[in-house]
């Protein structure tokens, strides 16, 4: 009475995949058991076949990196410490088996990156491929560091790179592959994993993941913290592969850096009194009021990707 | 610098959530935060449109019941109390408001029924509608029961209907309404809510639920726990409504309560001594050996549903 196909994926998928103490039971029952400890964090995030990725655009490898990435992200920017992932994953019947094996080394290597277990998942077919990954992580008696702690006299700073996602888009859309390093951030961003904690260590009293651009999150984090954010461009330095794009192109590398998506850098407040974690580089500050001003002005370009908008 | 579409649907689908003591921190941030009591459990699973449901078949409110019931199900057959799920949806920009509003109608009336929290989710476009749910609970210090523990001389028991929702799929798939008790299981199961903790405490030592098809599923009990399990087809009654269209379509109903998939009624395996809790039904037994047979023999019927082998 055993099935093959669907089974047989699933055995190929989860064998000798290694589990931390978090994980109690993993793959292959109805649910897998973890132990947290402390509150726990739970996200939940699609990437969709045409709206988030293109396959000649993305390896199968990379793009598991990514659905990995993009969700651990979120716990990081909880201050929590990530734990596990589930992995949903939806493709048509015909698509190459290779395909899968080298999307699932993907997952698997970045989970070793970010020190988390992949504990479960399903698959089923369909026309495109539609991946679903929710990640978990605990508190481990940390305080959430929500986007509604920001405080007036708070500075504001990033980990991580700004504008390379976005570049690196621009890149593949015009049918480049160089440079090659803004490419594999748009493939897989590099997420800086463990410094969400070191953060909430230091006394971030509110994060992000930069996900829909610096500015449209900065936006969220202003509007739930009920202040007003200044964005100060002289922060920020512009790599040469981003200045190679703008040559080619002629768009200011101010956009990508303000504008991009996906980057999934971290951005968080912290007390003026409070010297940001190594690595950080401080970008703006919080005042009274409401909204996003950039050196003081409102921004006049577009703000952040929002898939039902454009 | 606020996006419209993607946020305003958001804030319609979260509005005025109810949230029990599990809920530290709802939708909105980056993660949601959970407070479990013991160990927790996590499970998720897809729905995707043409391969687990037709529009034309499920009206929405129903889709966004037995997407939360299915997954749901699974914390329960872990001997679990489920307290919280996240949602991501995917679906087409052309597709009508109202059936967004009607599916998240129907997530919200499903986790009432089951006692969950929506904690968090993701929306995004896509060609068809993809939904994948992932739920959590917790074990509140009882082990988890998995489905290894299965021991000779164990009885099998169920808690729920069997037959009714492939029933209901027969008669959709023949241009019919009714019997429209089937339809409506079809659409959406009844899940026995609450069951699988009270038979874990009751001491069962292997539990699953029945999506697969009882066969099938019990085949997976006795691959886990190494056994040989017989299912007893006197145990079962047929309901008037799977008689009606045994006799419209000439299949017989064993075929419907054997193999039938998707009803999510709970089977579990007890001690001999114990006597499995009201509601429960025995349909049969454990013994030294593996395989699954029926009444002593073979089935020679085909057996449980497999997305790629068929």
């Amino acid at each position: 009475v055993t099935p093959s196909g669907e089974f047989d994926l699933i055995r190929g998928i989860t064998a000798d995949l290694e589990q931390s103490a978090t994980t109690i039971l993993g793959p292959g029952d109805d649910a897998a058991v973890l132990r947290m400890q402390g509150d726990m964090v739970v996200t939940t995030d699609l990437l969709v076949e045409g709206v988030h990725f293109r396959r000649n655009w993305t390896p199968p490898h990379q793009l598991g990196r990514k659905a990995v990435a993009v969700n651990v992200s979120d716990v990081e920017a909880m201050g929590a410490v990530p734990t596990s992932i589930v992995v949903a994953l939806a493709f048509p019947s015909a698509l190459e088996e290779t395909w899968i094996t080298q999307f699932s080394a993907g997952v698997r290597d970045e989970c070793a990156r970010a020190g988390v277990n992949l504990v479960g998942g399903d698959l089923s077919s369909s026309d495109h491929i539609v991946i679903c990954v929710t990640a978990m992580g605990e508190l481990q008696g940390q305080a959430p560091v929500t986007r509604a702690g920001a405080r007036p006299g708070d500075i504001v700073a990033v980990r991580g790179r700004l504008g390379w996602s976005s570049a690196g888009l621009t890149v593949l859309q015009r049918g480049f592959g160089s440079p090659k390093e803004l490419v594999l951030e748009h493939q897989c961003p590099t997420v800086p994993y463990g410094q969400g904690r070191v953060a909430a260590e230091r006394g971030a009293t509110a994060m992000m993941d930069v996900s829909d651009g610096l500015l449209a999150d900065l936006g969220h984090v202003a509007v739930s913290s009920r202040v007003a954010i200044d964005v100060d461009t002289s922060s920020f330095t512009v790599t040469d592969a981003v200045a190679r794009v703008c040559a080619a192109t002629g768009k200011p590398a101010l956009g990508f850096i303000l504008t991009g998506g996906e980057d999934h850098a971290l951005v968080a407040t912290f007390p003026l009194d409070v010297t940001p974690p190594d690595g950080w580089y401080t970008v703006g500050s919080v005042s009274d009021g409401e909204g996003v001003t950039v050196d003081g002005q409102p921004w006049e370009g577009t703000a952040g990707w929002d898939h039902f908008a454009r």
